[in-house]
C-alpha cells in the first residue's frame, strides 16, 4: 500500500468493521468500492454557499470539497440547469447554440494555440483522451508524473496515479519524480526539478519508450500543495517541450481562479501547456469536464480513432458552465480567492508561530497546505496528529482533509466566495485544534 | 479504416471540407473532433417526447437518440433535477438519502448476486472499471468482443471496441468473434456462437493470457441488432463462465427496458451475468452510468487501487435515475416498447415485402435493425443505398442512423414513449424513402 494511501485509509470509515443504519445502508450498495469519509461518517441534507448541514442539524463550514467552487448550491447555476434541462438535452452530433458559445468563452480563458476543446463527463476522461493525445502527437510513450499524484480513474490514468496503488508497482512507461518541495530540493526548486524531469526523461529513453506527457497538477494538490516560488516549473516544462514531449496542465484541481493569482495554476509559472485539462468546478458540481488542445495535436490522435462522448459537451453542462465563468467573472471570485486567500494563510501562519505541529503553511489563492510534524520535531511529518487534527475540526463543525507523501499535509480548499469571517472561523477552529490535540 | 467507420463517416459531415457559420464555429472549436451528423448538420433549439425542433422550425421524429428514452425533456426528470440541484449536489464520501435509495431502486432491477453498484459519469467509465474488475476477479488478462463491438471511449475500453479504429490493429489481449448473425452461422446462432467464443478463448489461452472477459452488448447494438432467437447467447457465456472467465453485459444500450420483453437485455437469453454495465438512458441525459458487481468480485479490484468518481453516484443523478425509473413503471414504457416495438416491426416487414432494397428487418422491443442491400442482390449489403435512405428519411422529417459491419443497417431506436402515430409515421416515412431513393 502506498503511504499517501494508507494514510488517507487512516481518516476514512473503515468498511471492513461493519456498520450500523444509513452507513451499513451504503456499504451494502457500494461494498469495497465505499469511500465514505470519517471514521463516523456523516449524512448530509443541504449545502448552500462554504456551508452544508447534516442530517442532525449541524451546519460544517466547507474546506474539503473542491467541486462547488462558486459556492454550493448557487442559484445561477441552478437556474441554468433547470431552465436548460426544460428545454432541449442532446449530444454534440447536432449544433446548439449554448454549446459553442461555452466553448467559445472557455476558450477566451486558454492559451490561443489550444483552440479545440474537447468536452467529456470527467477529469478521469479528460486525463484519458489527453495521455493518448499525447503519444500520437509525439510518437512516444513514457509519462512522468510525480510521486503521490492522483489523475483520476480509469485503466490508463490509474497507472499514472501513484497516489491510487494499494499494491503493486509502476508500469514501465511510467516515471515519477518526487513533488517539489524543499525537503526534496533545497533552496533550488526549480534545477532540481528539472533536472528529476530530465533523469526521468533519460530513464524513459533507456526504456525505449521516449516521453509523450509530462502530466502534472500545477499545484501538485495531492502531493501536499506546492505553489512556491511561482515559476519553478519552468525550466522543467521547457526541458520536456525542448525533447519532444507535451506538457499536459492537469488543472482539474487548480483550475477556474482558486489560485488567485491567475485562472489556471500553470499561468502562475509563465508557461504554455501543450495540453491543459480541467473537471471538477468546471459546471460546480454538475458533471462535466474537458480537454484543450491543439488542433493538429488533436487531428494526430484522431486518425487512429473516433472520439465520440455521448454525455461531453450537452446543453445542461454547456448552461452550467457558462454559469460557473459568469458567476466568477462577476462576484470577483479569482480576486476574492487571492485577498481571503492571503488572510487565511496570514491567520494561519500565526497560529502556525504558537503550534509546535505546524512544520510550514503554503499555497497560492484559497487552496493552501499546512504541514503538519510530530510537536518539537518539524523534520517529521506525522500522519496520526493529522487524523487528531481533522476530527478536531469535524467536531468544531468544519470540514478538511489531508493529502501528500506522508498523509500529514491538511487540503485547505474552501469555495471561492469564502469571506473573512468564514476564514476567521477556520483560523480560530485550526487553533483550537492544535491546542487541544498536543 | 475499419468498415463501419468508414461507413459512420459517409453520413457524417466531412469536416475536412470546412464549413460556414454555425458549422464553421463549431469545426472550430472542437476540431477534428467533431462528429456533426448529415452532410449538412442540424442545429436543434429544442426537444420533447420523441420530437426535435430545429432552428429553422422544422420538427424531427428521433429515431437515433436512445439517451432521452423516457421522452426527450420529460418533466419529472426535469422536475427531480430541478429539485435536487436547488439543495445539495455532493459526493459519496457523505451519506445522503437519496442516492442509497437509488442504489436500492436500481438493485431491485437487477440479478440478486450483483449486490454492489458503482456509479460512474459514463458507460466509457463503467465498461473499464468492469474490465478490470473482471481482470482482478478472475486473474485472467484476455478480453473477447465482437468483431464490430462499441464499448466507449477511454484507453483501455477503446482497444476493446474494433469499430472505434480508424487504422491500426487491436492489441494482442483483445480477440474477436463475428456477431451472432444468420450470416456467420447458419441457423444455429447459439451453437456457432459459442463455438466462436470457444476459439476466441483457446487463442488467448495459446498466447498465455487467458480469458478474463467476455463483454458483450446483449442486443450487439454497433453489430447490427442481433436478438434472436431469445437465448442464443447463453451457450457462449456459459463456456466463458466455465472457463473462469466473466460474463459482462454491457447494458448502455438495450437496457433499461429497450427491448420489451425484459428491463434488460441479458434477461431475454435466460443468463446471468456476472458484471453489468449501464449508461445512457440512466438518467434521460443527465449524465450518469454504472457498473453492477457481486462484493467478492469488487473487493478483489480495491485490493490492488481505490477507486472513487468524484461525480458518480451524485445527490442530482440518484434523483434523475429514480425519476426515470418511476416514469418507466408509471407509464408502462418497457410494455409499451414491446407493442409499439411489434407494430412497428410488423409495418416495416410490410414494407420490406415490397422494396428491393431492404434484406431484413429484425429486433426486440424498441430497437430494431433493418438490412439494406442492393436493389435485386439482398446478400450484399449497400452502405450507400443507406446513405441515401438516411438522408431521404431527415427531408421527411425523421432522425435516424446506422450500424452493422457493413454500415448498412438501419439503427431504429426512438424513445420508449413512442406512440402508434408516430410509429405509422415512421413507417410511411420508410416506405416512401424506399421509393424515392431506388
Amino acid at each position: 500500500m502506498s503511504k499517501v494511501r494508507q494514510i488517507l485509509d487512516m481518516n476514512a470509515f473503515d468498511a471492513t468493521q461493519g456498520g450500523t443504519g444509513a452507513v451499513a445502508r451504503r456499504l451494502a450498495n457500494l461494498g469495497a468500492a465505499s469511500v465514505l469519509f470519517y471514521r463516523e461518517p456523516i449524512e448530509m441534507v443541504s449545502a448552500k454557499g462554504a456551508w452544508m448541514v447534516a442530517r442532525d442539524g449541524t451546519r460544517y463550514l466547507d474546506f474539503y470539497n473542491n467541486v462547488p467552487s462558486v459556492g454550493h448550491s448557487h442559484p445561477a447555476v441552478v437556474e441554468a440547469v433547470s431552465r436548460q434541462i426544460a428545454v432541449l438535452n442532446t449530444n454534440t452530433r447536432y449544433i446548439v447554440e449554448v454549446v459553442d458559445a461555452y466553448l467559445e468563452a472557455l476558450k477566451d480563458k486558454l492559451p490561443a494555440a489550444l483552440s479545440n476543446v474537447v468536452m467529456t463527463c470527467s477529469g478521469s476522461e479528460a486525463n484519458d483522451l489527453a495521455l493518448r493525445v499525447a503519444r500520437a502527437a509525439s510518437g512516444a510513450q513514457g509519462i512522468i508524473v510525480t510521486e503521490t499524484a492522483y489523475h483520476g480513474n480509469t485503466a490508463l490514468v490509474t497507472e499514472a496515479s501513484p497516489s491510487a496503488l494499494r499494491r503493486g508497482t509502476l508500469p514501465p512507461h511510467v516515471v515519477t519524480v518526487p513533488a517539489p518541495s524543499r525537503a526534496a530540493f533545497g533552496e533550488d526548486i526549480a534545477g532540481g526539478f528539472r533536472a528529476a524531469v530530465e533523469a526521468a526523461m533519460a530513464e524513459l529513453q533507456g526504456r525505449g519508450l521516449g516521453t509523450a506527457a509530462f502530466l502534472a497538477d500545477s499545484i501538485f494538490s495531492s502531493d501536499g500543495i506546492f505553489a512556491d516560488p511561482a515559476g519553478f516549473l519552468r525550466p522543467a516544462v521547457e526541458a520536456v517541450q525542448a525533447a519532444g514531449g507535451l506538457y499536459i496542465a492537469d488543472e482539474v484541481q487548480p483550475g477556474f481562479g482558486r489560485t488567485g493569482d491567475a485562472f489556471w495554476g500553470f499561468a502562475r509559472h509563465g508557461i504554455a501547456p501543450d495540453i491543459v485539462t480541467m473537471g471538477k468546478p468546471m459546471g460546480n458540481g454538475f458533471p462535466m469536464a474537458g480537454m484543450a488542445a491543439r488542433p493538429d495535436h488533436l487531428a494526430a490522435f484522431c486518425e487512429d480513432v473516433g472520439y465520440f462522448n455521448t454525455f461531453g459537451g450537452n446543453p445542461v453542462a454547456a448552461a452550467a458552465g457558462l454559469a460557473v465563468l459568469q458567476v466568477i467573472a462577476e462576484e470577483g471570485l479569482q480576486e476574492n480567492a487571492r485577498t481571503v486567500g492571503a488572510h487565511l494563510r496570514a491567520g494561519l501562519e500565526a497560529v502556525a508561530a504558537d503550534a509546535p505541529q505546524v512544520a510550514a503553511v503554503r499555497g497560492a489563492g484559497l487552496f493552501t497546505g499546512v504541514d503538519l510534524c510530530s510537536p518539537d520535531t518539524p523534520d517529521i511529518p506525522d500522519a496520526a496528529v493529522t487524523v487528531r487534527i481533522i476530527d478536531a475540526m469535524r467536531d468544531a463543525g468544519v470540514l478538511i482533509g489531508a493529502a501528500g507523501r506522508y498523509g500529514a499535509t491538511l487540503k485547505v480548499r474552501p469555495p471561492l466566495c469564502l469571506n473573512r469571517d468564514e476564514a476567521d472561523r477556520f483560523i480560530n477552529a485550526f487553533a483550537n485544534a492544535t491546542r487541544t490535540t498536543l
